[in-house]
């Protein structure tokens, strides 16, 4: 399947999917609006009470353990699992993965007993979660050992994922292929959640096109980057740019989206 | 009572109520924010050990189920009981409701326990409160059987609350009266949470008019859309309209609201 | 040691320390934009299972009590006494105490377990630690029975901390000396958590001065109020202000903010 950023872009406006997170507390309003002015409807759901009937009305799911507790993790696993009997795709980004052994058994437990379709994280997430050397502090990857496109691509295979590794330039593998995507601006460095953000809007174009892992992954962050690159032409610094990031989003044109997209 | 914005925003401004708020995570910034730029005093505060006393300072407090769990419940319907004996009014935001059981059953729980003042929710919520047929996607409301006005109307009457169902027009009503509000703007749709503003909103305007909760709601949505409207001449989408509708809300000027407002 | 927020300033943004924040629900996005704009690291965690471990990568520990339950003290206690035995400086944001007994216990109990650094709240709260009488009103400090100045010096006597209380000037004392701070714009008042951010700064300055906790407290309030001042100059109110605050903090300059900063 071909990529085209534009295309999904407009199949997520059409449709609309439904894209269920559990994620932390910093961001959810973050990653709830970056959802809804892309065109798609985000819900925030987190009771194990309900979250298996949630996610059954979802086009997505997305888990984000940036704040973790254990009720957390139970319904984590739960609307997962779920997830996976229905079908639906599932985004899991593991932040601070490699900072406490705690979010690093976490996210591995996720791996193993959920399907999950995408890993999207940062490079020293995902260096952990493939046994490679990585430096994490917090939430932030400070260094990792490896080539980002090779890291993405073992880690695909490792753990049987597309993974999506950001950076100053992504790279998505399905453990074969290896996109580059090179879009984007350094602002998004200075707003918390912009790579929780970049993992939801990942959610929206899987469930546009949830046969095509590999290609919604790289779309997702292609389109991310050039609503940066937007935003980043009205900012005066990182709070305005916050704000233009939303207002780019929204509208972000999907005839041009094609052709700005730099995925190699 | 007449209806008067203007007026009750000078009160809400001279005399700072405080407005209690057990509200979801997602939201919460941004309704403390509302609150406090309209004018009152928010205080978020969730635990069983200081809900009743904490509702006990306040002069309304507000119930939005939009991310539950067992024990947030149980807090609620502890503020909500405390609020009642002591005769502060409630407004519940049934966030949700119809999206799964474990809402719907929620919001009937505190409908049925709590002595509600105001419901503030979307034309699907409100339905499904009322056993009309509605689709509700998440946190969306698709579509509701009935016209706005008679659902508010039959709402009021079955659950014994003003309701306040908003949408495009907004409609109030206390069962026998149904006040029509027309301000806003098409961007309050696009920024995650606006629904829960304006029922925090309430909240502030019914501390203020506590004896007259269907004028109190219905200045509340006046007052919330005209600064939706100042806000939408300031916006280049949904970002910047989100930062300009602090500004609005903080600007609005109690002499000129009563002249803007279009309540019939 | 001599005050210059200039310096700690530079030495934030080159050691770029990370900054475990236990905070509440309303302003955790707030906070960690705050630190990291400033050019800090933030890290929210709050599981039992793994605060210990976080906070052993931290320069700083930052606990904000404004939206409390049991599980979040059991584990703002276990944070606090692990950065004691390892020496990382620990800031207590006491937010509401005086409004619930709940609170009021909460913060005498993490000031009773806790090696805390630096007490930083508002004059009511303050005043409620050490017995003076206060007025607070949810989260907000209505009127305090004596001098803040005089209140900083006695709360420092009494609690063995260096106290921080902001208010229109802020004064902070180690019980000895008080410095007085005297920047800022009153649009910081129209923001629900610049106190909490304030608390965050506090973090990321003490952690590039752990060793003189007066100074450091001092420097970060002068920062952040110089930024509010130059954020003020992009406002159109508290919306706008709120993301130009962020641009000012990354925009500010160590080489003129000791000239800007008005403490003496």
């Amino acid at each position: 399947m071909s990529v085209s950023p534009g295309a999904s872009l407009r199949a997520i406006r059409e449709r609309k999917p439904l894209v269920h997170q559990i994620t932390n507390y910093v961001v959810m309003n973050e990653t709830a609006n970056a959802t809804l002015v892309l065109g798609a409807l985000p819900v925030m759901a987190h009771a194990r009470e309900e979250v298996e009937e949630m996610v059954g009305l979802a086009g997505a799911l997305v888990i984000n353990i940036g704040t973790l507790s254990p009720h957390w993790i139970e319904a984590m696993l739960a609307a997962g699992k779920a997830a996976g009997a229905k079908g639906i795709p599932v985004v899991l980004d593991p932040v601070g993965a490699g900072a406490t052994r705690y979010r690093t058994e976490t996210a591995k437990r996720i791996l193993d007993e959920v399907d999950v379709a995408v890993l999207r994280g940062n490079a020293g997430e995902v260096a952990t979660l493939v046994g490679v050397d990585a430096e994490v502090r917090g939430v932030e990857s400070m260094a990792a050992g490896s080539d980002p496109g090779e890291l993405a691509r073992a880690a695909a295979r490792a753990l049987g994922v597309v993974a999506s590794v950001t950076g100053p330039v992504d790279h998505v593998s399905d453990g074969e292929r290896v996109l580059r995507v090179a879009n984007g601006d350094a602002l998004l460095g200075t707003v918390s959640g912009t790579g929780c953000m970049s993992s939801a809007i990942t959610g929206a174009f899987l469930a546009a096109k949830p046969d095509a892992p590999l290609e919604a992954a790289a779309e997702a962050l292609a389109a991310f980057g050039v609503a940066g690159e937007d935003a980043a032409r009205e900012a005066k610094g990182p709070g305005t740019f916050h704000a233009a990031l939303y207002d780019a989003l929204y509208n972000l044109d999907p005839d041009t989206l094609d052709a700005r997209a730099r995925v190699s």
